[in-house]
């Protein structure tokens, strides 16, 4: 019924693999890249991705070798410099067991995923490493911990599943102070479901996949399934606003989230679960995208749907990307309430296909006959623009939400592809990042970079961000590539999601900073914000003042100052300032 | 199509009289009471109200004569006391004209229209009474008198349309500094559509018929209908976080509102219109619901609808109210989309059908008829559930949605009776605040008082809210009368809206206490909201911390102050604190 695994890219399995001295049962990420050790993108059974990556960032596969695996021996990880009172203090409060001082644990704990954060590990540029893990076991470790972070002017940095690519999870390079990650795995159980409401109770901890076996073991989803899934947690999809692919159906994390426990240096902030309520500015949206700057968020409330009676991704072409656009912005003012509208940009779909196992259809030689006949009809195959539109619900509201679409997507010269590109989507949802980290191994950057605008402005932002991003590339002298999809709609616009890369030539971190800049502002130029899912982190915070203005962000300074006037909890996140001098 | 313009009851025509020195175009409702001059409710053609009346409350509507009309003349309205000074400076930033200081503005800027607010008012217990009523023509204007009221620390309140029921309004009774009420009325353009998007930008001032009729001028609905419609603002909506009667479809002006202009003293807050973003604590979300304490809302730009082209609402009854609960709960997590879902209980049936007029089919023998099947049948006349579920789209939709809605009904074995009782409601829709007018004007203390909670605590909420207010008229020895409606349904809850009524025998701020408190603690104890679109102002927040946690109010209390470290901005609502000490 409802899948939730990729089709995966395991090379060799060694899954579940513990690391270091982290706890039995708390997983964690490669140091030096995304995913499990052992897991990565391989495509020896894509026949059409070689000469995709040659065309798009000039880099042959045939020729160029992967660089070596990084040797964490080799790394120069400088010495923790919390004071022994400190520690003692944390074992006191969560066990001796789960305060973690070892080298692995503390470079796990530094960064999270964005490819900075592997340029620069890879790199041996390791910043400011935490100066211990601490692994809670319940809310009352939590509150001990962070009450001590307080009392001893230490910096406390909750970590989740570490898939943060905002750099929200990083400290402040020359905080003199301890810093302390406070890693959640732990807290990974579903608690309660209210069965009349519609709500689960379920620890900030979980990670997607436990989340979702804890749920579907009793008839229900979160619906929740950001491209992090597999390795982000509850409480890092609350703490940096997260959104799902099927968010048109089951909503933003903002949205799925009704109650929730944030643990301050003084007590626990608890809001009772509430369909709505009128109680002045709201505070559960206040810790909504709060990366740590609040306190740490240890469980929420939150909707959860039955599993669907009928779940289906039907995939659509458009002559070109604007006719998608447009396709997908009526599908939104119509009645239909699909969960998926999403529709990919020329090169995308380009991207699409080359990744496409040999044996799918439309890597197959039906692909072919189709694309044949398209040319014939005048359409440019470097245009066409993949869409994908998923139905979930009672078989008479996905027949009915198809029907409607069926006579939008006709309107606009679509053609319905079957249930291919879905099965194709399915499979390779969870994928990207092992793309990203398969292309630094090869010397080509590769990154993401979303937003969201008015319907009105998604075509100029397009536009604009296309440009500035080529433009960058003609700068930095690099054969680039950009592309995007449309997903995420809403009544009044869309998410639009850039994925670009280019091969490095020069020192990677400034070339990344070139382009990622640039389409950045464009994002701002042309009416979109920062960010609509990837929060704001160190990696936005530049372009906050721009995109909520300055009298907005003095707001939020203000409301962070008063929780924090010690900048113990995460700080530096969101708004930039300066560290606090350290205690006397 | 789209009918929002009540049946009115209009007794003798006077309505668009200005008042007092009040600028053209700007509209105030009278100073002792609900709505304009020389309209009121009257009961001549509803033949089933008396009776009702002395039936719930005791009160023989043959017998007692109504209270003369206040005479304003009689009232003592203490001097003004703004300093000269700034009296200029307030004339120099709007035009002299728009300064007014006249003792009839002044006392319809003094209060709400609570319950409390027109017994205080009608006994001449006029507490702190605004110094200079403001009325800027546009943002410039607004941002100079935000600018002057903290330069000269003097107090500044927004004023809408005035019908705020929760002392949003009313300057702390002590408050030694001027007191300016900053009137928004002139600032009532619909400024611009963006049709692509389905996005409005409006001003903040401008009532709810004024946007519907400049937005039905151009084929559109903002679809937002509260109680209050007639008399409130859009920038009243927003800082008291507004439900209308169709949220269900529309949202509540939370959802509905994308983009916001709100105006502090060093600066605008400018949040671009956005259909979702991930830029750390949502800043839109602190305005909403901020009641003046953050500043002064100029402009929003709101989700707006093209108009339906089919819009029914449908009448049902249920045996028993727990039956039509059980019934919208189903409605709610099936895969229809109505507009409105609403069940009354036994109480409220009873005076829906009590206040029809003789024509209407249901106070007519039609009714009658109907009435004796159903007791042959076994229901109970007295527990009779009225419900009306709205259904608005394209045809295919609205019968889809009547289908699914006709099955979950007959499983809880309930009545379609037609579009009857829906004509009803449009009929009174806007008309209730009237009613308690009546009842005022007659010796009968009523009001209303409004919660959201989960599905499975609606029960509970319902029966502990009931017991509690009977406990309380007990205590009083009064007759009393409590009814109620659910509506606002979301997946995981819905409101309970609760009337209340007794006659006064007593000190009837004192006897309102009783009750209210009562009501208001039974909400949190059985796990409800303090309020679910009435805000908080000073009526509800001695239960603030119950509901949000004191650790909730911490950080709020945090955003205020650093907000408004003057406590200039409409100080003491939400949160009381003491007022600051006058600047020397």
């Amino acid at each position: 019924m409802t899948e939730i695994v990729a089709d995966t890219v395991l090379e060799e399995g060694v899954p579940d693999q513990p690391l270091g001295a982290a706890p039995a049962g708390v997983k964690h990420m490669k140091w030096w890249g995304w995913g499990l050790e052992g897991v990565a993108f391989h495509h020896e059974d894509k026949p059409g991705f070689a000469p995709f990556v040659v065309s798009a960032v000039d880099l042959d596969l045939n020729v160029v070798e992967p660089g070596e695996a990084p040797d964490f021996a080799a790394l120069e990880v400088p010495e923790g410099r919390a004071p022994e009172a400190l520690l003692t203090a944390l074992r006191d409060a969560v066990g001796a067991e789960y305060v973690v001082t070892a080298d692995l644990d503390r470079v796990v704990h530094t960064y999270g995923k964005s490819v900075r954060d592997l340029i620069r590990i890879r790199a041996g540029q390791l910043g400011r490493v935490p100066d211990a893990v601490v692994y809670p076991a319940d809310e009352d470790e939590v509150r001990a911990v962070v009450a001590l972070a307080v009392e001893r002017d230490a910096v406390l940095i909750p970590f989740g599943g570490g898939s943060n690519i905002s750099g929200s999870l990083e400290a402040p390079v020359h905080e003199t102070r301890a810093v302390i990650s406070l890693d959640m795995g732990r807290l990974d159980a579903l608690l309660d479901i209210d069965e009349d409401s519609g709500l689960a109770r379920i620890q900030a901890g979980a990670q997607g996949p436990r989340i979702e076996e804890q749920l579907t073991a009793r008839g229900w989803t979160l619906g929740h399934f950001p491209d992090s899934f597999t390795h982000s947690t509850l409480g890092g999809w609350i703490a940096t606003r997260s959104s799902g692919m099927q968010s048109d159906k089951f909503g933003d994390i903002a949205d799925i989230t009704r109650g929730l426990r944030l643990v301050r240096p003084d007590g626990v902030v608890v809001l009772r679960p509430l369909p709505s309520t009128s109680t002045g500015p709201s505070v559960r949206e206040m810790i909504l995208g709060s990366e740590g700057r609040l306190g740490v968020i240890t469980e929420a409330t939150v909707q959860v749907h039955r599993l669907p009676e009928k779940r289906v991704i039907l995939g659509y072409l458009f002559k070109t990307f604007s006719d998608g656009l447009q396709a997908m912005k009526e599908i939104a003012e119509s009645d239909a309430t699909p969960s998926v509208t999403r529709v990919s940009d020329g090169g995308e779909s380009r991207m699409s296909f080359a990744t496409a196992k040999a044996s799918r259809s439309l890597g197959s030689r039906i692909q072919k006959g189709l694309f044949q006949f398209l040319e014939g009809r005048g359409w440019n195959l470097d245009e066409i623009a993949l869409s994908f539109v998923g139905y979930e619900g009672g078989p008479e509201l996905v027949a009915r939400n198809q029907a409607i679409v069926k006579r939008i997507i006709k309107k606009h010269h679509g053609l319905l592809v079957g249930t291919g590109p879905g099965v194709l989507y399915d499979q390779k949802k969870f994928d990207t990042p092992y793309i990203r980290d398969f292309l630094l191994d090869r010397g080509a950057t590769a990154d993401v970079s979303e937003t969201a605008a008015p319907w009105s402005k998604l075509q100029g932002v397009y536009d604009a961000v296309t440009t500035a991003a080529r433009d960058a590339f003609d700068r930095l002298g690099v054969v680039g590539w950009v592309m995007c999809h449309l997903s995420h709609s809403y009544h009044s616009g869309a998410c639009l999601y850039f994925t670009f890369a280019f091969k490095q030539a020069g020192e990677p971190l400034a070339q990344y900073d070139t382009v990622k800049s640039a389409i950045q502002q464009a994002f701002i130029d042309a009416g979109g914000t920062l960010s609509h899912h990837h929060a704001v982190g160190v990696e936005h915070s530049p372009w906050l003042e721009q995109d909520i203005s300055p009298e907005g962000v003095v707001l939020m300074r203000g409301l962070f100052d008063a929780a924090d006037p010690g900048r113990n909890l995460n700080p530096g996140k969101i708004i930039h300032a300066a560290p606090a001098a350290p205690a006397e």
